[in-house]
């Protein structure tokens, strides 16, 4: 059974967006009120049920608001909210701390009872279609014939790399299925690229700040790191790593260019293509982690560096860990002309890929239902990180500065120099909130004051009264 | 639903082991008749029905056989199969070859269409109760509050632990579930131990001749290989090891006590005692692949090193990738003080593992299905490992020497010393014949007239012609 597909662009849709764009222009401020429904219907040639379908897009946005008897009204304009966080200059460190001892802290509390997680960078139980995939589960059991019990095709499962291979054509790539190496989800990938093009010793340039887990892997694997600055604007400064590659040996370059994390950066894609032809030149392999790259709130997906490689050395990196499930260990690679290396690392590793999640991953893409529910989960993503947004700047201190984000899961939060990140991660986890303070980005425990906000959960009252407590302890640090 | 569980000793199994014994004694010797089922089940004091079970056994073992009209009669003494195997000395390298490019031909021709396969050390198809475990799947799913979609405790599903737990005390193990780690097959559990254990640029004891996996793994973790002789009767050589110990620093030993690949052996259980004192002496930790040790033709199961393990020193590894799906992945450690390390590790490489197969396997332990099946899986292997000696003592040449296996999947064979192995298994797959050549199982292709036959696939009309055929190959290179 096909799902049926839902068309992108819906009239109302549209007209919810031009009317977003106004507001956001300033054109329509905060208190204002909207044309009436029928006025709006008239103006613009639509039918009532249209025009009412547009406000309460923009209604569930938290943009406007109805107010009974009145008609509706411009609730929020982003003019009004903090001040954006441009580039980030690095900071001198003001304390010597443990990083893997604050990551230890911020993992263990997160799992404590009724604790309101706004620390984890993933979709919440309710934006994940279970049922569908239980029964693209069964379904691919049934047509498996061996029900996945024996060891799959080295590479991965056939199918569902000719899915992922499908897939590339949203951020206009031309990708075969031999090219696609399936992995036990994003972070092994990466383990094996990195292995594929480099030495124990060697250095390999991230991002900073960064998700942990990508300098874990490179102390695991006895690697060197070279930091480079991530501007929330435009993600890693090109001109700093050029800067860098004439001093340095670099062997590889890891990146996050669209929706980084913690920063939520999104390099623009004239920049992605800078980034391959600089390291072309040195023939320097690029490890692209593109595991937000599809949840993006704007019409299109953002591009990947992988579209502009000519020389097989970027080796792009995905999973569905953030877009369907986590628990199901389903990443994969697109190794370039490193594939050999990268297969021969899979075989001495885990010899194959656990079948049933493959299987089952593979026949919820193929009968449509992965098309059906990015639609939807992006959809619901763009909401929650308005709701959210909107809550910060109504409850933090005006002095807070934040990113704003086109697409993934975190907002990345500049607070007054006067609040210690770890300490209000201590009195928060004491309310029962887990946040992700800065100092767990990167490997000397720089950001101090930076907190990262997950909005993968569904706003709600609980979440609500959560950033209020939130801010009334950053107000009491900052004072 | 649990499935009714099978008693372990039925009375007809009684009375044809006692047979067999007199068989293999040579009290009753090939082309013996057997007294009448109305004798033996006067004899025995047993119903004619347990008497024809019991002949039935026999029979199918191969090791008596029916004469119509005529009565039952000894069809196979192991007194007359080929002489046993005893302790291999290292051979003298005959040639320079690329062991690489040899296990990758075997791997690559394995899966040709319509090739008969005596290279896969795993059950046949045929022994997976595929219908139960898809049950046992559909279950999981639906008793997991997330259906399997979250992120999974990072030590391993905790039904599943408990339940390795449970197991180990058939091996005298008492062991509790918070010192389980589960994995991502048992490979990925021995390169957790071994890292948790070493740097790159130590050394660590092996077995030889030994699984290439093995030595795959120490090459990826940048570890020297120190090679201990292992003999088909009683496993590693202990005493090589402790003289080695003496002059070499070695920083870990891994093992495969019971069952190893290729050569079978057995570790007595004594023996496990003695190598776990003598390396705890000097500190000195163990790492014990058991992924075998389940398949055992015996009335019990041997014992493990982790047993005798006062110190913590000692890490077991297991999977279900030989028992029950070697598709789902998945594998699991006990890692005794170095918990914390393989946790790291863990989190570093996967974040988790899959949950939907590991919650899968967990509902097929506790429902009794996994109990019940293994005690058909052992029966059956038993009676493939004796067909598939008989045929092989029916079909080499005489000076054909092999071990005896006491359980696991393989028979390792020594064959006259003009045999090259390699050009053996060039020759078979011509004739769609799949043997692993005995130079695949040392770092530098040593056991070159050896080879390796796996029963794991039952006996067949086209098995028997495998073996025949291949019996004629030999025989071409021998004369």
């Amino acid at each position: 059974m096909v799902d049926e597909p839902v068309r992108e662009d819906f009239l109302y849709s549209q007209i919810a967006d031009r009317l977003a764009a106004q507001i956001e222009k300033g054109i329509l401020k905060a208190g204002d009120k909207l044309i009436s429904l029928r006025a709006l219907s008239k103006e613009q040639g639509i039918s009532l049920s249209t025009a009412f379908k547009a406000y309460v897009e923009l209604e569930n946005k938290g943009i406007i608001e109805a107010r009974p008897k009145s008609g509706y009204f411009v609730r929020f304009s982003t003019l009004n909210s903090p001040e954006r966080l441009h580039n980030t200059p690095p900071r001198p460190l003001i304390e010597k701390a443990n990083v893997d001892e604050m990551i230890r802290t911020v993992y263990k509390t997160m799992t404590y009872e009724r604790v309101v997680r706004l620390s984890v960078a993933a979709p919440a139980a309710e934006l994940i279609p279970e049922a569908k995939l239980n029964k693209a589960m069964v379904e691919a059991l049934r047509k498996s014939p061996n029900s996945c019990t024996q060891y799959d095709d080295v590479q991965g499962n056939p199918a569902l790399r000719k899915q992922i291979a499908k897939y590339a054509f949203n951020w206009k790539g031309n990708v075969s299925e031999d090219e696609v190496v399936t992995t036990q989800g994003c972070m092994e990938a990466l383990i094996f690229c990195l292995k594929a093009v480099t030495e124990p010793g060697d250095t390999v340039a991230i991002e900073n700040p960064i998700y942990f887990g990508i300098f874990n892997i490179m102390k695991s694997l006895g690697l060197k790191i070279l930091e480079i600055p991530c501007h929330p604007d435009e993600g890693a400064d090109l001109e700093y790593l050029e800067k860098a590659l004439e001093s340095t040996t670099i062997k590889a370059v890891l990146f996050v260019p669209n929706f980084s994390n913690p920063t939520g950066a999104l390099m623009p894609d004239h920049r992605k293509k800078k980034l391959v032809e600089m390291l072309a030149v040195r023939q320097i392999p690029l490890i692209e982690d593109d595991i937000y790259g599809e949840m993006y709130f704007g019409k299109t997906r953002p591009g990947t560096c992988k579209s502009y490689d000519k020389n097989g050395l970027v080796m792009l990196c995905g999973s569905v860990s953030k877009t369907l499930a986590p628990g199901y260990r389903v990443g994969w690679c697109l190794p370039g002309k490193f594939k050999d290396k990268v297969l021969s690392s899979k075989i001495t590793h885990t010899v194959s890929s656990a079948a049933p999640t493959q299987a089952a991953v593979a026949n919820f893409f193929e009968t449509g239902r992965y098309d059906l529910h990015m639609r939807h989960l992006r959809k619901a993503l763009h909401t929650q990180c308005l709701r959210y947004v909107q809550a910060i700047s109504e409850y933090f201190p005006p002095d807070t500065r934040l990113v704003r984000p086109q697409g993934g899961y975190v907002l990345w939060i500049e607070l007054n120099k006067r609040v210690n990140a770890f300490e209000l991660f201590e009195s928060a986890i004491q309310e029962s909130i887990s946040i992700a303070p800065g100092q767990i980005f990167s490997t000397d425990a720089r950001f101090c004051n930076y907190i990262r906000i997950s909005f993968g959960a569904p706003f709600s009252a609980a979440i609500d009264a959560s950033l209020k407590k939130l801010g009334d302890l950053i107000w009491a640090q900052t004072v």
